[in-house]
């Protein structure tokens, strides 16, 4: 193949010393981008090539790649998203996060494909990336501050309304293990820590404007598919109307609903926290990612009890679920503050949730005391609590600088019985899905490389009837599987669908877009003018999924790391799933066929050298 | 899914017990049509599920199945093919066999996907089928007679010259056990020995006429990519011209060529005998199959030294090799009699040229005396031997007996070092493709459930350059693999194009028709109506040849039977595969990792439960 730049890609990566101010850039070739797509792809290989063993992630060792994908930025429904990893501060393996807004777009336009950030600035400083133009600036006077004053004062003394702000809050800063990196003031790379990464590296922000739009192999196919969505808007209409979090009352009946740190099933107060209710309390306007006509997200605005600013945006379904039901809390004003906190300081909302459910419980059974709480009264369905521990993680002060470390490590400091407690698999919070019901998210969540992990994943109520199927059968699926089946048609699909995420994340393309996967496939062709199939795109996700088992391997992960928390094994205290615990044996049989499926060994979980000589990873 | 009746489909099948004379039909619903797709599918699913084990292919108990795909009989380039299958009588395994003419699209037009022909006749009959009304026919007076002669005395009885016959001659009478089933008189279902199954139920003939046009879901998208193949007729330009065996010089020097039974490299009179030679001095004409403006079929013609009748078309590569240069025969006109000798009494012309090649070698090397054969000096180069002996194969007299058993039998019955000269694989002789030159298609050749098979194969020579991986792009592969490579990417490689092969059977399409992959998933959807792409095509095609392995090890085959025969991995005597013997440790590792890749056990290769409950074989 020859050396030259495909539509969508500038061909071009931006690699950042902060350690020693070096800025350089290097050229990608055709063969890479097609190999590794770009997104999710792009940011495995780099971690994988370019770290080190062992190393700690909130050393200057550590990598922070921001890549955007061909579809990025492409004038395009759902092209708004980009993907963020490191090595996690949070889980010691591999940690990668998609995220929307306008800044993906913003990057593409100002001429690169990637940001690699090495090393650590002597003191804090943003970077200012403009038209192939990149300087690294001091930010000393914005440390300490919460994403929204720093993002209007580095759009005012760089004098452009228009710049984009990808930023830390204080949770950044103080190396919160779950602190996230924010898109403007409500689209987070959530997971994994990230937030934390780009504090240790003492960088406050990357704020990008750009100019040059990208070049399109087929403009005229983009914009029939583009077309085509606008035309077919009804698919999505009731996430039009409500965003996530429209259907928490089904879900509190099936049991999906996570309540009270995942131990119970019935939650009376979901008709009070769920889209429905902030649609018809609370919500001002609904909001967009770039190029997006679905407008998803929300935005909240009152002043009583206590004011929350509309520029934060909203709570998403995981917010409405992580700070409210699965903390028992049913006061949607109270969950939407903690949104607005946790956007302010750069928290993830899922492990925040998490962190402070499993805080609870340890509470209510009398692992913490409220001496080690600073007095606070840390029990399911106080709101105020809730709110406070907040404040506590982001600044790292009294009990929040254990709460900090994230559930795992802080049940073995907490030690006694707090481990059956902790949610987490890898040391990643669960998030609001219950693998008691979904048994092949349960397997997602055990496998996957980054911990629990609910969007690279399959949601197992949506291969259950014949309608349903239709978008997937492209992928070879064309009979319903039960929801309670973890069976090997179950593995295989959910293989299938977890492929095809990771496609998702790389070109990178938002997941709640109605595209079928042939139609996914039609858009990478049309953008960079390579005839990619369907099957083409899952063999790239093969590889970029394996490359993400030998990065965590090489960490000292095996497959005993792939198992869930013991309370899934034990059913809920009430509701539709308080007699349907999970089988042990019936998830480690998955999980070795998926490893079969996978090319890995059936018992270790270590890709063999035949698969990785197939895959062409070297 | 609803029971409904897809696109491209009757929706049934016509099952013909010859023991009592019963004739019915069956209905087939949308969810199997989807499953096993049609032509190689059905056949392959039919055996299995209906074939007792152990019993003697040439029994009664045996069930002899002639079986559409979707797009047989549909006015598209290609479709003019159907399948036909039996438990086979050279192998003792799954046999199937695709062939083209009119007979499929005739029988798509008399309203069934397939026949299913069970019992044995009393006395020679015929099958009648005519829109829908089925008769069995007395055929004493027809027996014994070439497949010429019998043709045209249905015709006439019937008094129809568009009725299109599927015929055996004297060689499947006489259970030959490579008898073929000739389509008219030049167009064979060549290998396994259906043609002996055919002859074991005392059926002579299969004629049908139709008048009921198959209902195709999307006409219009049918009728573009017709007019795609028109516009695009460059792409087989040099096949239009030729047809197959243009470029056997080519072949010679590369190895790929057999010459002398596989022994040799060089053959010198290659230029005397391929498709350039046949153009240039016998050929009056090109034929076509149903809707297929290629015409690559030469027919041929001449009176001296003997006559041969054009109504026997005239030999293709896989004949000019078999009959030719693997003979040490340079003389086309004997090859070009000795073509429709074997079409007259229905001979597969691979067995019965390779059947002929080890007979000399043998002979070269006094293992069969000239007592033995009749006092025939069968020696390679001896054209008036090789045509003498295809008589007395075909009646079974003399050497023909012995010979008639096919190679492995008959190297049995010689015993002593006769085995090292029987070139096959699970009793199927080796068509004329070197796997010592393509890695790829040994591997093939080795765990193919019919045996050494060179149409549902790979040939690695067309995954060297940049420019040939484009059609196979939509599959993942996209880097090219040396010839000589059979690690774990060329295993893969193998893997997929098999796969890809088997939907081409099953649809049923041809080969040589220049569609890319995505074209065909196109196809396949625009006549049935499903959104069936390029993955799932290849999920069925997982689930076919699980199958027919599964048929396989209920014959008691095991991975054992998996092996090339021991010259491939001697050198060739001269040319470019001198010095270039096949490496068993690398061929098994392949044979391994094949395994692997199919779900099957890497050490016995038997599918393991949880693959074939992923596939839903139950």
């Amino acid at each position: 193949m020859a050396n030259q730049t495909p539509g969508g890609y500038n061909g071009k990566i931006l690699r950042v010393n902060l350690s020693d101010n070096t800025i350089s850039t290097e050229a990608t070739d055709e063969v890479f981008c097609r190999k590794y797509l770009g997104g999710a792809g792009f940011v495995t290989y780099f971690l994988w090539k370019e770290l080190r063993q062992g190393i700690d992630p909130l050393a200057p060792d550590n990598k922070l790649i921001f890549a955007l994908g061909p579809v990025t930025g492409v004038p395009l429904p759902g092209s708004g998203r980009h993907c963020v990893g490191a090595k996690s501060p949070l889980t010691g393996g591999i940690a990668k996060s998609e995220v929307g807004e306008f800044w993906g777009a913003q990057l593409k336009r100002a001429g690169y494909d990637a940001i690699i950030v090495e090393g650590k600035a002597e003191k804090p400083v943003y970077l200012w990336i403009r038209d192939g133009e990149v300087s690294i600036r001091d930010a000393r006077h914005l440390w300490g501050r919460n994403t929204k004053e720093t993002q209007q004062a580095i759009r005012a003394e760089l004098g452009d309304n228009l710049i984009r702000v990808a930023v830390i809050g204080p949770a950044g800063e103080n190396l919160v293990r779950y602190a996230c990196i924010m898109n403007g003031l409500y689209d987070a790379a959530g997971r994994g820590g990230l937030g934390a990464v780009m504090g240790s590296k003492n960088l406050k922000a990357i704020s990008v404007r750009g100019h040059k739009a990208p070049l399109i192999s087929e403009p005229e196919r983009v914009k029939e598919l583009r077309q085509w969505l606008l035309a077919n808007m009804k698919l999505v209409k009731e996430f039009q109307e409500f965003g996530t979090g429209a259907v928490m009352e089904g879900y509190e009946i099936s049991g999906n609903l996570p309540v009270r740190n995942f131990r119970d099933g019935l939650f009376h107060g979901v008709k009070m926290i769920d889209a429905q209710a902030v649609k018809d309390t609370i919500r001002v306007k609904m909001e967009a990612c770039f190029g997006c006509p679905v407008r998803c997200k929300k935005v909240v605005k009152f002043e009583e009890p206590y004011p929350v600013d509309p520029a934060y945006g909203g709570p998403e379904y995981e917010t409405l679920a992580s700070l409210g039901s699965n903390c028992g809390i049913d006061n949607l004003k109270a969950i939407a503050k903690g949104n607005e906190l946790c956007d302010a300081y750069s928290l993830d909302t899922i492990s925040t949730g998490g962190v402070i459910a499993f805080a609870m419980e340890c509470f209510e059974n009398g692992l913490l005391s409220s001496q080690d709480t600073n007095g606070i009264e840390l029990r399911f369905g106080n709101d105020e609590a809730m709110l406070k521990i907040i404040e506590l993680i982001a600044k790292r002060e009294g009990i929040g600088d254990l709460l900090a470390e994230g559930t795992a490590r802080a049940a073995k400091a907490i030690g006694k019985e707090a481990s059956k407690f902790a949610m987490q698999v890898k040391g990643l919070e669960i998030p609001m899905h219950e693998p008691r019901l979904k048994l092949g998210l349960g397997l997602g969540f055990m496998v996957n490389p980054h911990g629990a992990d609910h969007c690279c994943n399959m949601h197992d109520t949506m291969f259950v009837t014949e309608g349903q199927l239709k978008e997937f059968k492209p992928l070879g699926i064309f009979e319903p599987v039960p929801i309670d089946d973890i069976g090997p048609r179950k593995v295989a699909l959910f293989k299938a669908v977890q492929l095809k995420q990771i496609v998702f994340d790389s070109l990178v393309l938002c997941r709640f877009l109605p595209y079928t996967y042939e139609q996914v496939a039609d858009v990478t062709a049309a953008v960079t003018g390579w005839d990619m199939g369907v099957m083409e795109q899952l063999g790239v996700a093969e590889r970029i999924l394996t490359i993400a088992r030998l990065f965590n391997i090489r960490e000292g992960f095996s497959a005993a790391d792939d198992k869930l928390p013991r309370r899934f094994f034990q059913p809920k205290t009430d509701g539709f799933l308080a007699d349907k615990p999970l089988d042990t044996t019936k998830l480690e049989k998955a999980k070795s066929y998926y490893y079969t499926l996978m090319g890995w060994d059936a018992d270790t979980g270590i890709p063999t050298p035949e698969k990785l000589e197939e895959l062409d990873i070297t």
